[in-house]
């Protein structure tokens, strides 16, 4: 055994107790941690069952992720195949289902590291799109992965923009078949995950053609490869699109297809349907499509987003609790970097964003299920105003998260930098979230459009759905705030929020019809409104976000110590908004400047409190070190110890270069007689 | 050949020549772009050779960086060490010396692809701390690389604070040697590049124990590696520390010595010596080391941050200049995504952005030359003033740029997350310098402490330095602007600026002047302001970045059409910096709302202007495409083409995964007789 190994002050220096620095932080804590993880799962039964599901998953060696960081492209994608098909079988023998309860917290506990998640999209469209007999005939098959599907709808030289889409199927009377074509360059399928090298089928969004006349686009289920042997088949160009920032494990491919002639029945018909004779039927409405979107924009907020920058807090206030750098007071020895009021400031706002946001994805997902069920029984009202919530949200949250897991890793110097921290694999990930489901800036003029029609509606005495409400008129008078203590009143600080956001809309909406009335051109001026557009649309979800933290405050459990530090992160949060975006505030005078100077000193106050408390705050999100997988973020704050270990498992570290004998061994021998 | 190669609709889409959309933002230029690149070269002969050693450097196929994206870790270390030693022999063959006018060219050339980056370092070292036998002794060795060398300061549980580390050097006087100890595992030399495969020789900075005393950090050289073999010294443990964020192609490492002997010879005695009796000889100061951290720090500016924005300007603005999407007129057709208002907001102001910090490189790099004289005649009193510069704009200037980065990155949606785009290493590689060579809080936080002492002077009457003597009063009345094109005038807009600076300095020096007033002790009021000391610290940089551009537009060249598009530039800079933080502005009242809406307004109709010029802006920085390794942003605009024919290169599309055999296989087959 090597000396650094057996001696006995590097024994003494990697115990396996909890480190010092960080089990203080857990001492005498002021409120009982377990409480706080039960209302964040929504009680302590699914506390338990989650638990249940990560064990079991934790336990199994097969789906161990510590050599993540090491692996190749190549390897990690034969990884996630791996895992898939393993976890089917798993699975199957614990009982799990992939409607059951347990189904939610798998891919959480996995950390999203598996294939066929775009299959999954496949079998969601066939079972939302398809015929009953389309249903009948290919569901089963997709679910029992007897053919593997990819949703192919985003072109080299198209996006958001659908109607752009160049594919094209073109009907044949005379033999009944659609022919699909990629008929330029820029019309090639790009981006689809397992693609590339993984799945047999596609579901090809294509510009349908019969006739002559175009019917816009619709979707066809276009086979790629043999299920015999795994060949292209042919007519068809497909691979894999190349490297990217992150998803190493995922096939993302191209696409071509030269006269590739499909049976009638494979264009999914539920919804429209061409007939033998080529006459085009169309038959319901397609909202429950656009309400599928909606979904998964509701269910990336928590699982991707938010998830991602909670993580991200996790890591680095558990090792910022444990690092020890430079002296505050001189002479007294090194203090933990989280007692620097400017390390506070970095961290402790993103702690209570990710609560804000947490609590804002519950409201958003429980007004999806009202609205849900709704239009289960005919009645579309509220889709606009949802529609617009989850565009707003997912502009705001996506880019919100992104950036603050970078700042947590930032605020962890040298060592975020490393991919043991396990903080820039969550960035180069999470930071996908702003483009895909919709690009950002897109979803925010979406959300932005539904709040300027709201505005105009108020004006002219309509009715405005709840959320919009506050648009019918401004906060007569300025904020009424005469000291710093003034401004921990949520009501307070919420109607500062808003009237900022009042100001938003109002002020966009204003200039967008002046414009207009002025003889620009609608669209023109849309354009020339567009950045104060997208800022109205984000004045009010941050508004929203403030308004949902401080009523879910009044349904959080009755514990007098949870209802305390809750109430403090709400504040953080709020207040930390202000100072950082003062400009929004002031800008009409609702606040002063000597108000916003209470701001600053009720804000930098609560940083020093909510430090107390930090460490047990992101305790209670309960990720296990397996899905951390961050040599700074463990539960025993052992940092330097696990930093040291995986370093030594680096296969870097065994390899054999060329580069001594190749390069360096003609220069070093020159040496021999000169030392 | 394959089909879609034959294909004439794909030939007529992937020709050679100028897309027709880049090459119509070409057309009819307003400015001559020539001039402008000499402008930025600092003359036409520049420019000729900085093309001369791109020339020759791209023509050598041994440079070639194309297959760099799909590279191993592994395979980018070897690449890395090979170009370095073939370096060294192509500037030998081209009459190229380290010291020459061509060497500045080159690392921005290789796009920093190389090795032994800190052996330069150390051989930096060597010359500076070294006695004259020390380096006549080692720098011949080191310069031929007869020996590596690198740096080893950082330990694992160590960064920022130097006293703090805790490796140790003991004086043996019995053997006249000193006895090198890694005392716990946090004092194991951690991140020092060419460290964990390469180096021959480390740098160690370690504490100087002599009969009991401890005098402080000392540079000692040890020799870690064998020179016949490369083999690992006895008592030595070194490795690699794994993988990080980029820099595959550096083996960062680390480094446990236990009981090294080294003769009393190798500790570097050019200002403290240790005598064979064990007596300390201090001698002269190092004040000159202290300098050359300056020099890391203005160099880095330029060559790393603001070089890495630049490139991203380069490729998002060609690329929005090629890319459609989405219709502004009803029925008019897809538009280039550069005429999106919110397109130009995220673009252009970066574009401005660097031009302002380009500049002001400039500047600090004519201050670090003038004191740099200074300084060699015995004259130190600059000294602070530049290291505050250089910290606070080290600071502002990589946090600017690498967020930048991401900015334009987004920006280019989908495709800007392919590795292919050339966007996602730029900026997982510029982040890095948010933390190495000081991490930049602490940075603003040095200068910042400058700022606060030079307000404190002025109040007692002491005279400032040129570039803080702003801080002795106030701007006595509010801004004067009545209408938006005041705001054109630089002199309105620099004195917005200056107000600003001036507040945020006061504010914070003031708040903590009171904190210790009333009773705080230093270091605790100190803690307690440091997050308005920091705003303090990048208030003034804001300032002085634009303070300089004004000033450079004074002096660049004597074309109208140049100095017509650098003044609109510089507007757009100023302009887009008050919009962003306009409650910096609006907090005393300097400006109303309502000039903060003339300024609003300013802004956006700037957006307008620049965009006819955007994509000459961007090229006139001359970037090559081998440079900018990025089908996005090739100077012929042919994005669709580069991607496709990357992505075929892909080896991802031609190795073997044993995906079908192991598990799909049994799967799919199960299908054949359903289908």
């Amino acid at each position: 055994m090597a000396w650094w190994k057996v001696s006995r002050d590097f024994n003494n220096a990697i115990s396996q107790d909890v480190n010092p620095d960080l089990a203080s932080e857990r001492e005498s804590p002021s409120f009982r941690v377990e409480t706080l993880t039960n209302i964040l799962d929504g009680g302590a039964a699914h506390t338990r069952l989650r638990r249940s599901v990560e064990s079991a998953i934790h336990r199994d060696p097969l789906f161990s992720r510590e050599k993540i960081y090491f692996m190749s492209r190549k390897e990690r994608y034969e990884r996630a195949i791996r895992i898939t098909f393993y976890l089917k079988e798993k699975m199957k023998a614990m009982g799990w289902t992939s409607e059951g309860p347990e189904s939610k917290f798998i891919y959480r506990t996995l950390g999203g590291e598996v294939a066929l998640n775009i299959h999954n999209v496949f079998v969601k469209c066939v079972s939302t799109l398809g015929s009953d007999k389309q249903i009948s005939t290919w569901l089963p098959l997709a679910t029992n992965y007897n053919i593997l599907g990819t949703y192919a709808q985003t072109e080299l030289g198209h996006g958001t923009y659908l109607r752009g889409l160049e594919t094209t199927a073109t009907f044949d009377i005379s033999t009944q078949e659609f022919v699909i074509n990629t008929p330029k360059l820029t019309a090639t399928k790009w981006w689809p995950g397992d693609l590339g090298k993984t799945c047999t089928h596609a579901l090809v969004q294509a510009q349908l053609h019969v006739k002559g006349k175009d019917y816009g686009m619709h979707p066809f289920i276009v086979q790629i490869r043999s299920l015999q042997d795994h060949s292209t088949l042919p007519g068809i160009n497909v691979g894999d699109i190349g490297p990217k920032m992150s998803f190493e494990h995922i096939d993302n491919g191209f696409l071509m297809m030269r006269n590739i002639r499909i049976p009638r029945e494979n264009m999914l018909s539920r919804y429209s349907e061409v007939l033998p004779d080529g006459t085009y039927v169309k038959r319901g409405s397609d909202k429950i499509n656009y309400f599928s979107m909606i979904f998964v924009r509701v269910s990336l907020l928590r699982e991707e987003a938010i998830a991602a920058l909670i993580k991200a807090c996790v890591i680095s206030i558990r090792y910022s609790a444990v690092r020890r750098q430079s002296e505050l007071k001189p002479g007294a020895g090194e203090v933990k970097i989280i007692d620097y009021q400017t390390q506070q400031q970095k961290l402790l706002p993103l702690l209570a964003a990710g609560y804000a946001m947490y609590f804002m994805a519950n409201y958003v997902t429980d007004r999806y299920n009202q609205v849900y069920t709704e239009i289960t029984t005919g009645n579309f009202a509220s889709l606009p105003e949802l529609h617009a919530l989850a565009a707003g949200m997912k502009g705001l949250v996506t880019e919100h998260c992104s950036s603050g897991v970078e700042v947590c890793r930032k605020a962890c110097g040298g060592h975020g930098y490393s991919l043991f921290s396990g903080l820039p694999s969550l960035y180069t990930k999470v930071v996908a979230s702003c483009t895909y489901e919709g690009e950002n800036t897109v979803l925010h003029l979406q959300a932005a459009r539904f709040l300027v029609k709201c505005y105009a509606g108020a004006q002219s005495g309509q009715p405005l759905p709840p959320s919009t409400a506050y648009l019918a008129s401004p906060i007569p008078s300025g904020c009424q705030a005469s000291n710093h203590l003034d401004f921990l009143n949520p009501e307070m600080y919420l109607r500062a929020y808003q009237q900022m956001a009042y100001r938003l809309v109002a002020s966009a909406a204003n200039k967008l019809r002046g414009l207009v009335q002025s003889g620009a051109e609608q669209y023109v001026a849309w354009n020339r409104t567009s950045v104060e557009l997208v800022e109205a649309s984000m004045g009010h979800c941050r508004y929203m976000i403030v308004k949902t933290f401080v009523e879910a405050l009044k349904t959080l459990g009755s514990e007098p110590e949870i209802q305390k530090v809750l109430k403090r992160v709400c504040d953080l949060h709020a207040l930390h908004g202000i100072f950082t975006s003062s400009g929004d505030f002031l800008h009409d005078g609702y606040l002063s400047g000597k108000q916003m100077g209470m701001v600053t000193t009720a804000y930098l106050d609560l940083l020093a409190l909510i430090r107390k408390d930090a460490v047990l705050l992101v305790d209670a999100f309960d990720y296990t070190d397996e899905m951390l997988l961050s040599a700074l973020g463990t539960y025993d704050g052992n940092v330097y110890h696990h930093l040291f270990e995986w370093a030594q498992k680096d296969p870097a570290n065994t390899q054999v270069d060329s580069v001594f004998e190749n390069y360096l061994k003609s220069y070093l021998h020159g040496s021999q007689s000169k030392l």
